[in-house]
């Protein structure tokens, strides 16, 4: 496996744009052993250091708050050859934990979250760079949905929450970022004529690269 | 050749979007014997009967400019597997003329043009549908030096028609049907990021329905 070889493939948008469901239609159908999956979210700075209730608040749509930095280093290292050690980041207690998830160098480097498309080192590292569309409204719709049945939030909590900081940040932050995205999939994971595009694509340049 | 095996694949975005440098790449990459190709700008209304001073009058950006109906019935009789005589429009004469193309039902039915995905009987025939999208300042320069070096028009005539037809129209109509899309290409025809992938989906359409 050299850089030459490997795919560096990266997924953005907005909160509940239908992402996931186009990252996890990637691993399925290329197979998850030859995906090494790098999560933006999994590289939140490590802000143990201040007690609970400081970090809860801050400011988790802000491109300062992710260790951008380190993600490039390691998707650099998988391009050399190299296996990385992906942190493991803990949602409820805002923390980075001691784990980490060892990751091998594979055919295609598969990076995901909302802002990978702001930081002009990930771009350069990336061979294509989707940005997955969805209306606003229809997104807070998914992320309440989900803040509600999974994570058990107020309704309070998520409105305050998405017009507070989801909301500007994505304006200020995401939705600029599309420019710089090859494609651009509307109506987000449920659109299977373009998810076909994106798997045929794969596959031709997995064909291409790995004989 | 019958409606199943049949890839129906339209070609959208405003003008000098990079739509004709899109349906170009396809017809080379899949070879022009095995595409129909049907632009809809062939299809313009036959106004010769009125004097050619006000046909230059009309506004050939409105939707109702297209005989989008005729557009339809060729491409269901292509599907049928009935060969059709596509229209040549005389585009200095303002007017369609007696000569016309002969077409065969083929693997692929390219359509193209500003307004097809305005018109829900085109959409429902077009299994994919691709908004090539560039900046409109960007889309305007494009448009100004080709009809200036193409066409010998005066700058002041490319203005004057842009800001009163073109424009109000794009927004009107062009724009909005961009929601319909299954794939918007940014950075139209020079996007060759996009134009791998609209191709690979293509072969290996074709490779799963012309085995």
């Amino acid at each position: 496996m050299d850089s030459d070889s490997t795919v560096v493939f990266g997924v953005a948008g907005g909160t509940a744009s239908g992402k996931t469901t186009v990252a996890d239609t990637i691993l399925e159908t290329v197979g998850a052993s030859r995906v090494a999956y790098l999560p933006h979210d999994a590289y939140y700075r490590n802000m143990s250091h201040l007690p609970l209730e400081e970090r809860a608040q801050l400011n988790y749509d802000h491109p300062n708050s992710l260790e951008t930095e380190l993600l490039v280093r390691h998707i650099e290292k998988l391009l050399a050859g190299e296996a990385v050690d992906v942190p493991v980041y803990d949602f409820t207690e805002h923390r980075r934990t001691e784990k980490t998830i060892r990751v091998v160098p594979s055919p295609i480097i598969l990076v995901e979250g909302i802002l990978i498309f702001t930081d002009s080192r990930l771009r350069e590292l990336m061979d294509i760079k989707i940005y997955v569309d969805t209306d606003p409204d229809v997104r807070f719709i998914r992320r309440m949905v989900r803040d509600l049945e999974e994570r058990g939030r107020s309704l309070d909590s998520i409105i305050k929450q998405y017009l507070e900081t989801v909301r500007p940040m994505h304006l200020e932050f995401v939705e600029p970022s599309k420019r710089y995205a090859d494609i651009i999939i509307p109506r987000g994971g449920l659109n299977k004529v373009a998810l076909d595009m994106v798997v045929a694509r794969l596959m031709a340049l997995l064909r291409e690269r790995q004989p």
